[in-house]
């Protein structure tokens, strides 16, 4: 198994300019948005018996209770301990247990075996975010005042890498509940969204100098970043036409009629391999009762007919890059996405966020001009930028603001478990 | 991982001879033994979580609640359903989910993936354990007395297969726990015995023809047994010399201290090359904190002091036989051990039964005569006579009264999660 | 893949009893057996070219260069080194190269890479072959007279395990030449036996007390023996019927049409799991152009059309038992086997050496009283002694006159390589 | 085993744009290029025996002697067969022997198991050779003139393939050279360059628009590009400095000693997850006789004493990476060395040609507006365009006059067994 890229995106971007002290009239808001981000991860697994939350159903998968412990672990490590006095850590044995990658705060549990932590319990992990939520909340609340600037930047980072960790969360456990007979919904509330059909039309971009990238923390208004986002910089774009509209459940059914997942000449050949290793012939989570029968998919509301206008989900880069090369098509780069953006009027882009993560035909590299952050929390921040793809946009599972238009999400080129979908381009 | 032995223990004795039906006299003493059995699974349940009982550490193993499951859908398969008026099953999805290997009942869940059955939970799968024991005991318990003589064979076995699982799943959640930092105790309760030091004495055996093996069910007051220790039938055996008792960890360690580990000429080719994939180098679930500290020992109370006195175990037959060459000495034979049974006197042995299981230099071979039993229950009886040695006596892991002089038990020569140890024969 | 059996055969046994030395009116017959051995392995290998010598098709096989080399290593490592004077190694690297697994002699080049030994070319393994063979002959052939009783036991030994690597030596290109889509012959004047068509008879044997076993080299007039043949001792056996021939092709393709392959039942456990991992559906070497048309046979002539009379060979243990089992009989043990050779008149058995293997369903494991050879030349005497099933009789590939009544092969029970059959029993 | 990237260099420019036929004047160029190149194939492999043309010592390599009739397979199904009158192929059978993945041509053998091709003899493709090699001779030196075109496309197609195959020839031979224990010497008449030593400077780039790639075959003057290195196309540069000359051995070392492989922050993820898995220390064919003697290297002509001079080689894009983040560099991108061709005068950098492949920090992907090439031989043009590195420059191995400022090669990121190495470049 490689190291998954998820877990990769706590990398973030810890200024060393100097910024001035967050005034007191500057954190009741920093502590609603922290009520907020920490309740909705108690929410996703609302519905999660201590056994759903412990179970890890592949390696690139972690249980659901690491999840909340882990992103509690990660607020109690760089918040809690370094900036409120006379803190304790709720139990020592948890930074072995419950630290992700961060090689410079010790030892750690193995990745491969994180379905084998059945103590704490799901009930006490619970007790343990209720812990350090209650100091982080009483310090971030005091009526003294101000907080130091750095810790501020570390609440908002452990917010930011919490709601990455939700989305993990969530993919995560759907993963496990589509091996289980039973087919559970993990949340019985999700509803689906109904995309109106419609036709597809191409965009005509017209190349040139275009600037991407984020312009980072300090710049006025910028907000938040992840530091792979920067630095913002400029490219020359060849004219280029990108798809109003995501790839169809229906488009992709069609190439799977056509012997999509059959004709060895629409796939790279590293593809070719994993879809005879591992007989691929649909997108993952798509059920058969018998062939020929309807295609129904796993959602974390449970099985679910499919949509013919929903966006298609759960392929890999090579599904998404056959799929594009049979329709005639490619993969649009992730500059390209970028840039499209700024189109307006008729000629904006539908579905740019929120559906479905895009993959693009970009591998996941430094900018020109990138620098690592310093220190443990952004420690090693390029060590994921090999073997990677960009996605961009956002998915159904992705919490709302999370995105932005820079935004640069990652994974291998074979992996299916994230809702990643497809919009295709042309030259 | 190949297919593993320990659960090939239902094969059981069906006889196809006449037998009475059990009378009303009778049942009382069956519905006594029902309840001792089936609490006893859940006492040993009793101090573990939901989360503790889902996991599954190895392929080898299986998580605690699925024991508790599968012996209970045995019952509610091969008894209630078959024999109840009006019994209807619990829930009908866990035939898929609890069936182990019996082909003629039906698809199962991989074994592979049983750590990934979430639910039903354990709270879930005591109510499923109430449900088949109330309407089993209700029939029992029936004032109108008889039950079928089939019937009384079927729950008869299935005390049995649960006496069985209930050693595996000690071992199997002992084997999960020493994988967790927390090493926690699966049975705070537990106590080790405390075997008084002294010598061992090698007692001679005659040679001659002995008798081996059960006789049956049908003879009278033979009471049960499993297939594979019938018939009974004579072997012609050489004069040797049988130990009057177990290895003791003090003695292993020599072995170890003396190199044992690293000379290859005290060891099978294929023991050989399991140390060095594996990189043995001591018993499973010994621990050192550091090199040349004391070693310690996982066990159901946690991480404990190594008693030197006390029998070794958790050794595969490959430390078995590799430790009898370096003492100068061999295992003994099946044959020799069941024979030593009838030693009387001075010259008794000690430590036939009930501390570890002893290895033997027997292969699990049908006896002569050997005829696999008919139906579903008796399915494939000697499907798992290859690639296995026989072990003899029984550990403090099993069951009080659950084996006897003919008892085979048998694992793969590179297992060492099992109460298994060794004593030693010469010629 | 687990160090395989064949290579085993060079256990010897080396009497530690005094013997006196062997007359020069002696060495004559020796040197004449020596040179008949020798010069038959090179026949072996006369349609060889450099390439096909050269080649390794699976970790179990080894290369013919390398088969030729070793044993020619064999006796300038155990003959002429100690007991020829001036002798001086032909190529000191040699000795890295061309060890199998003697220990005793110094680091050796690992197994899985024998293909890898580009050089020494074949043509100067011929050159090898032939200084040693010089060296040996000249110090065999001296006017002078005797050689010590020791060199001459290792003489003996050395050329039947030179024969055994004879046997080797044709399987192991017979599965190299299968792989190639060009199917050559690997011995051009190969002629199989045509047995005549008839039908088996069942065999009574009485059962009783037997003496099976070697009586060892010491024994006046007894011959050559491995020491894993030894001690002679008595065993009591069960009345049973035994097959008067081998299974044929045409009675083991009545096992594969009634679906022999696909009925669980049949097969033990592991068994069943190498079907399913392999895709076994028919004997190793057995050829089909389309689904249903004839069956063809790779043999040491190439390509040819079965014949439905021969003996099956090419089947594992697993297969032996399956198709033994679907016709209602079972394997016979290796004592009743041996026993079987003292059957004469209208009882004899027919096909007892020659044909084929016949796998029986006994362990290898020491006879009562087995003690290993002393000495690097029988080093680790039984280290094989697990995990293997013994087979009897001899086959086409064996030497005229290597095997003996007593005669123990061995091999994994999931091995299909060489000339191994089946003979049924019952009891 | 991933495809791997060196045989996926056929992929050609085959214009559909109309060309004149070649006149008769140019075949005589074109001839003498063409023996050439073939007698160079041959003289690369004059030293090795049968044996040694046969071996294939790991998957990503193939033996010599395929090498040898994989090149003529590709001039007799492109070239002969289609465009000289009267061709009949050599031997049917190699169709399927040396088809190396052209998936249109038909079935072939596996990559895997390209060392069992024991026949054809090593001196049977010889004949191959020089059948093939007459018959397109004769046909290119017919004193009737004018070939076709696209006949001459192929045929200079097929000579850069062969020079692309001549280096792999050399790299496996190499490869599989350094398994043996005799450590031969692949072309005994080997030398290696003695660079001078000497300081390296950072040499400024100013960044700005500048055009890469290949301005495609039709171009006047433009010579031969396979389709990878097309179109031309603008990009945009940020300024940075690359290093005026390759990293040296004794440079490397340096990273080394101060425990580079040990040191977990100075590598990507995945890289390090190599350097554990197969304990990395070194850089491949690096050989020490004892710890802490002094390296030395298994070339083409033996192992001999490490030049510290010498550009390091036979890394991995993992090692080049942190070694460059070890010296505070970064790896340049292609697009930075392609433009840094134009530089002149003192700022021209050395070494940018011809000692070792230069990893840099670009994937493998399609340039804006690339277009695959119809056609078997062109089949699938960018089906490895994804999990792969570009390397630019050339190597030692690499046939004179074969690359070009635009050159792409490319290879997985834990490839080390071509001759890799590094060039610095910071911002």
């Amino acid at each position: 198994m490689t190291a998954s890229g998820p877990h990769a995106r706590t990398q973030v971007y810890a200024s060393d300019a100097r910024i001035d002290d967050v005034p007191a009239t500057a954190t009741p808001m920093l502590s609603a948005t922290y009520r907020t981000v920490r309740d909705h991860t108690e929410a996703l697994a609302a519905a999660l018996s201590g056994e759903d939350q412990c179970i890890q159903s592949m390696p690139d998968a972690s249980p659901a209770k690491w999840h909340r412990a882990h992103t509690t672990w990660f607020f109690e490590t760089f918040v809690a301990q370094p900036f409120i006095p006379g803190y304790h850590p709720f139990d020592p044995r948890f930074n072995y247990l419950f630290n992700s990658y961060y090689e410079a705060v010790g030892a750690r549990h193995p990745r491969i075996a994180r379905g084998l932590i059945t103590r704490p319990t799901a009930t006490e992990v619970g007790a343990y975010r209720r812990a350090v939520d209650a100091a982080i909340l009483a310090w971030l609340d005091a009526p003294s005042g101000a907080i130091p600037a750095e810790a501020a930047v570390l609440v908002t980072l452990g917010l930011n890498h919490e709601e990455q960790h939700q989305e993990l969360l969530l993919t995560d456990i759907l993963h496990a509940f589509a091996q289980s007979p039973l087919l559970p919904a993990a949340i019985p509330t999700w509803r689906e969204p109904t995309p109106a059909p419609g036709p597809t039309r191409f965009v005509a971009m017209p190349g040139g100098i275009a600037s991407i990238g984020h312009r980072g923390p300090e710049a006025p208004d910028a907000g938040f970043c992840f530091d792979s986002e920067t630095p913002r910089h400029r490219v020359l774009l060849q004219p280029c036409q990108i798809a109003s509209r995501l790839v169809r459940n229906a488009e992709y059914q069609a190439f799977m009629d056509d012997g999509g997942y059959r004709q060895v000449g629409l796939w790279m050949t590293d593809g070719w391999d994993e879809v005879r290793a591992n007989n691929w012939h649909a997108p993952l989570h798509w059920r058969q009762e018998t062939p020929g029968a309807a295609w129904r998919q796993m959602t974390p509301a449970g099985l679910t007919d499919l949509d013919p206008d929903a966006a298609v989900r759960h392929i890999s880069w090579y599904e998404a890059d056959a799929y594009a090369r049979w329709a005639g098509a490619r993969l649009p780069t992730e500059a390209e996405l970028e840039a499209a953006h700024a189109l307006t009027g008729p000629d904006a882009l539908q579905e740019l966020t929120g559906h479905v993560w895009q993959w693009t035909n970009s591998a996941y590299l430094p900018y020109p001009g990138f620098r690592a952050a310093p220190g443990a929390v952004g420690e090693y921040n390029g060590k994921f930028m090999i073997n990677q793809m960009v996605l961009r946009g956002g998915s159904l599972a992705t919490p709302d603001g999370h995105t932005r238009g820079s935004y640069r999400n990652f994974f291998p080129p074979m992996k299916r478990w994230q809702f990643s979908g497809v919009r295709l381009a042309r030259d």
